[in-house]
């Protein structure tokens, strides 16, 4: 599914390199691994790259040399449920296909960011997985495949992540089905963007299509996720919210504005119904903390590591966004 | 801190079969790693293991020879809190100690188990630190260093934990200071009995010495996670309690319990008060999930890894149990 997908890209392959520089493929291969062939050659196949515009993919280069069957899997944290639920479903898929997964824990530092991907370059990992906030990843030469999750770096690297858009529009969709009037989107997080920060786009995309208001709260950086409260505080009044449905753009955020809004006496999904993102099952109490829109973990995580593993010259770098669903679980009129 | 303690073991050591034989450490040494030395010397230094009983130990040995600065961690899952924050606080310390964390997760199966410690055991790991279920950890040999968390395997394997038995008394305790007379200790678990089982004696131990009446409900295998619920609902009658006083074994069990007295209409704390175990803070809300036993994760990952990498032949097996504190947040009369 990955590989139909990727195939569509219009970036040059090796196969163009050959046709452009008249050698084989097997001669194209053989420069670029630098493998020694004679100089005509080697002459026409490089000028036939900058031609092109070829750039040499090493995801492919990588996987083929000096393997050691292992991946590395950079990780924020664990302690935020996505990121341990997406651990776990990325190292039972390494696993299966015979791969170790070597966890690297960031605590969102570009500088550990860097170390760890460093480690990889020094071929210590046959491909590196990472879900980065690094504010640059362009800098890491790509000797190893990198693939990324939830953070595209268009052209080069291939991105995996829920289709955040559709998320987002699905989201307000439902809010409008179930019949609010007056829509919120309330989104936090890092000054980096990341695919994630699609979601408000895609709620406000639905929301102009119904021909429904909606207003939004976004804030990144710094405080964001205590400051956003005192701005949704400020949208109380007399014991009544403005907006009738909100979309948050995770769900440990809906949680807390459902908490608040209860203190204030206001009725969820009553008078306000909240969707929340990730879809991430409570292991206390074996459910769905609110309504919510589920990333497809476990296809995210083989997507990821197929990708990785059999990163190949003629798959062009992609950003692969797989489908989301919608679950009612108690913020919504759906639930009632 | 931990060596302090391990060095109390009344195990035979290295010192003292080279005291038995009248040999050199250094012979013992040789022979141990089955270094050449002279037919005489060896056969002195194997009688003296065989009369002392000592058990050579490879935990050494292992990280000693072939180093890969790899250690697998080997857990049951990342979908439970627990299980999350210790990996992440195992990979960080591994990762300040220089080495790097091979995460294998096993589902609970004995056989995924024994497969990722036999690829241990392939010398591709300097050492291992499972949480693991496996009936029979002893069947695997010791080429390389195990350390194993929560579950002890006596007098082979070092294992680390929170103080279980302390953290059972500090529970009931804090339920009689807070004025329950009728207490009841909650717990389920798989069939295979582990340190987290010690919960329950050290409650009682504790009920009895404060002269308080209490009950338990153990279940352990199969569907015990959720049959204990029928049994809790037997002990309602007319919505009130048989018991004013509950620590459960985990805090996923207190927040499962919470709701289901609550859904009797049970007042919690003013009735009944809970006390779970564990003390994973929730991503969420960022609050306790309820008044609980804190394990001491940092601790134990750093103790964990620092046995598992520092491993030698003076420092014999031992059950290494970390202090636990007690938080209210909650579920109990002191948090009103």
């Amino acid at each position: 599914m990955c590989h139909a997908v990727l195939k569509k890209s219009g970036q040059p392959t090796m196969k163009d390199v050959a046709r452009e520089a008249g050698v084989s493929l097997g001669t194209v291969s053989k420069v670029i691994n630098e493998i020694p062939v004679g100089e005509t050659y080697k002459n026409r196949v490089e000028s036939a790259i900058r031609k092109l515009g070829y750039r040499v993919n090493n995801y492919a280069r990588g996987l083929k040399t000096n393997k050691t069957n292992c991946v590395a899997l950079l990780m924020p944290s664990l302690t935020h449920p996505f990121f341990a639920y997406l651990t776990d479903a990325l190292t039972e898929s390494l696993m299966r296909h015979d791969y170790r997964a070597i966890l690297m824990i960031t605590n969102y530092d570009p500088e550990a960011e860097t170390k760890c991907l460093l480690l990889g370059q020094q071929n210590k990992v046959d491909g590196v997985i990472a879900l980065t906030y690094h504010p640059n990843l362009d800098e890491i030469d790509d000797s190893i495949p990198i693939v990324t999750i939830d953070r595209h770096f268009p052209g080069r690297i291939p991105c995996v992540s829920s289709d955040n858009f559709r998320g987002g529009e699905l989201a307000a969709e439902k809010l409008v089905e179930l019949g609010c009037k007056k829509l919120l989107y309330l989104g936090t997080g890092p000054e980096i963007l990341g695919e994630a920060d699609k979601r408000g786009p895609g709620f406000e995309n639905a929301c102009r299509k119904a021909g429904v208001g909606y207003d939004r709260i976004s804030l990144h950086g710094g405080d964001s996720d205590t400051a956003i409260f005192d701005l949704i505080r400020e949208r109380i009044k007399n014991g009544a919210f403005d907006f009738d449905g909100i979309f948050c753009k995770a769900d440990w955020l809906a949680r807390k504005v459902l908490n608040l809004l209860q203190e204030y006496g206001i009725q969820v999904p009553e008078e306000v119904q909240i969707i929340g993102y990730d879809g991430i099952i409570d292991y206390a109490t074996g459910l769905y903390p609110c309504s919510t829109i589920v990333q497809p973990l476990a296809m995210m995580a083989e997507a990821a590591v197929n990708l990785v593993l059999h990163a190949d010259e003629d798959l062009a770098p992609v950003n692969l966004c797989l489908p989301v669903t919608y679950v009612s679980a108690g913020t919504t009129k759906d639930s009632l």
